[in-house]
């Protein structure tokens, strides 16, 4: 589609898209605090006026939308800390998207540039660059929804908590929880080409059995069966598991810690398992095994690496069309089933990374 | 007192020390498993046979025991990791001791050699040196108890978790938890001479105020207060702190969590205050706090760094030498005591590093 050009002394509404006006924007709301587990219910998808944009602000026109477990949390009260503030009530929900910029007053972010950044449940965005984190050279030979996904935040996160904080070696055993989700999907097939051997943790036999067959992984424990999962891992790896990359927290946190190899790396991703919680999270009785086994956990975020974003877009593009990697993603078509597919994914019913086609 | 030196043809009962004969030992042995708090009676005190040395073996009186909290777990049944074995009933409790050497069918270990090293709660150990540690270069300058202490466990503890995990840059706040025992006493003294701000937490008013007289910390916490432990250490550091060296765990950890400044380091070193528990430790529930500031909690232990051992001596004894590391030491005196000072100890009623002089 044809994107009109303007100058700077040009902005005014209605915007021309394709040459066709566009007053209205559409975005999905937090309507109350969820009680426990999320109900699409929480959300409202409204239509709204679209603004003009100010001084050094651009227009985005939101393709994808990036369904992240990890901002679940900010949905619930009191819950602001380094990394973001509580969502307010009635606002569009936070979210990382990936859009083009059809109007800008900002000449570091020009019209038509592709850029993948935190804005909101929303078509359009109206942001000043101060939040969004990389304008994309984007590869025509990949989907654009991949810099969302294998490229984009679950992409990123697999391979900067894997390799910044995992620390991989050949024979190494790594132990991956939600090892369907869109960064678990990864990891067990980023610790497979540095050879390791790889454990995925998922909460079905359906899922387990595509875990090995679509995923690679070594092995799989659901973690829904009768037998703890500490047994389970240690009838894998008896040896004890070197890595052991988390994104569900909790009691499964607090039973790998029990299978700790020497000098073991736990890379905190996520705890999904406790986003949904009213109260403190689960409380970890195993922590003293860090010292008995010299062992570490380690916390992290992928936008602390926003210098290094090029250099690992680049391998994990390498890696894509070799066909060494591939990154299972479910998208969901319609802004207005957002908050649908979100439920969707944090009752783990979703596989691979979870999108929103706006 | 000399030392008779024999030759290896010329070993035999009664070993012969200052030309006296010598048949008899003395021991604590672990009496009964302990329930809850340590108490003096369920230990007993004992004389033995000393029998004789066999080959590769050789004999060491012991100067000196230290006491070492950190051994109060293996006395609990099922104990067992990677570090130790669940201590025995009615053998001599495990312990890091200090002794010469005075008879000998070990090459490596000849009479008269000080050593520092692994065995027990004794008047003399015969080892073979497989969990002896190192052969001491004594410095006469020094008090020989000293490389039980400034340079023994607790220094050689407090240098390597402090600067092998904790990695203190100037301006770093640096909290210390049992800020006033045998290793807290020593990271608040090398955490300023790396120019950190010190913050040691301890019982009473009375030992905070010999915190800052004696041991230079910057600021104290009296964990005993009304006030939260979390709400002190956000008062005295409101920005955050960036590294906490822990030997109590629980619920201190727990709160110190909430309190971290961005890529904070957490030197796991010791959890004084769920050694006597029985049943599972303490839930630790800030956990998530080490993503949201990209933080670390990292175990150790001293004994990993065998190799470095001289080159940590070397530092320690020179700034012991030139004033600017003092390392208080509580001195018991008489094997038949050790166990009532492990007790008070345990029940933080010691300063500094204590010791046996048996």
């Amino acid at each position: 589609m044809a994107i009109t050009r303007r100058t700077r002394h040009d902005i005014r509404q209605p915007y021309l898209i394709g040459g066709y006006p566009v007053t209205k924007s559409e975005q999905v709301v937090l309507l109350r605090r969820p009680d426990g587990a999320l109900r699409p219910d929480d959300f409202r998808h409204e239509e709204i006026d679209l603004p003009p944009i100010g001084r050094d602000q651009f227009l985005v026109r939101n393709e994808y939308l990036s369904l992240d477990a990890g901002f679940r949390k900010w949905m619930s009260a009191g819950t602001s800390d380094g990394y973001l503030q509580e969502m307010p009530l009635g606002k569009a929900v936070q979210s990382i998207v990936l859009g083009q910029v059809i109007e800008s007053l900002n000449p570091r972010y020009p019209v038509g540039a592709w850029i993948m950044g935190r804005a909101a449940w929303e078509r359009y965005s109206i942001v000043d660059g101060s939040d969004l984190m990389t304008i994309l050279e984007v590869d025509a030979a990949l989907p654009i929804y991949e810099y969302l996904a294998t490229l984009g935040t679950a992409g990123l996160t697999a391979y900067f908590g894997l390799f910044k904080i995992g620390l991989p070696k050949r024979g190494d055993v790594l132990l991956v929880s939600a090892a369907g989700g869109g960064v678990g999907s990864l990891v067990g097939q980023l610790g497979k080409l540095m050879g390791c051997t790889t454990i995925g943790i998922s909460s079905t036999e359906e899922k387990c059995r595509w875990l090995m067959d679509e995923l690679h992984y070594d092995h799989t424990i659901n973690y829904r069966l009768e037998a703890p999962v500490a047994q389970q891992i240690r009838d894998l790896a008896p040896e004890g598991i070197d890595i052991f990359f988390d994104n569900v927290g909790g009691d499964l946190l607090d039973q790998a810690l029990e299978c700790l190899a020497m000098n073991a790396r736990i890379v905190l991703c996520g705890a999904v398992s406790q986003y949904e919680k009213t109260g403190p999270h689960t409380g970890i009785t195993n922590l003293w095994q860090l010292v008995t086994q010299r062992a570490r956990a380690e916390g992290f975020m992928f936008s602390d690496y926003v210098e290094e974003f090029p250099q690992a877009i680049g391998k994990l593009s390498q890696w894509i069309k070799e066909g060494t990697l591939h990154g299972p993603v479910e998208i969901t078509q319609g802004i207005e089933n957002t908050a649908e597919a979100f439920c969707r994914m944090l009752a783990g019913k979703t596989r691979g990374k979870c999108l929103v086609k706006v």
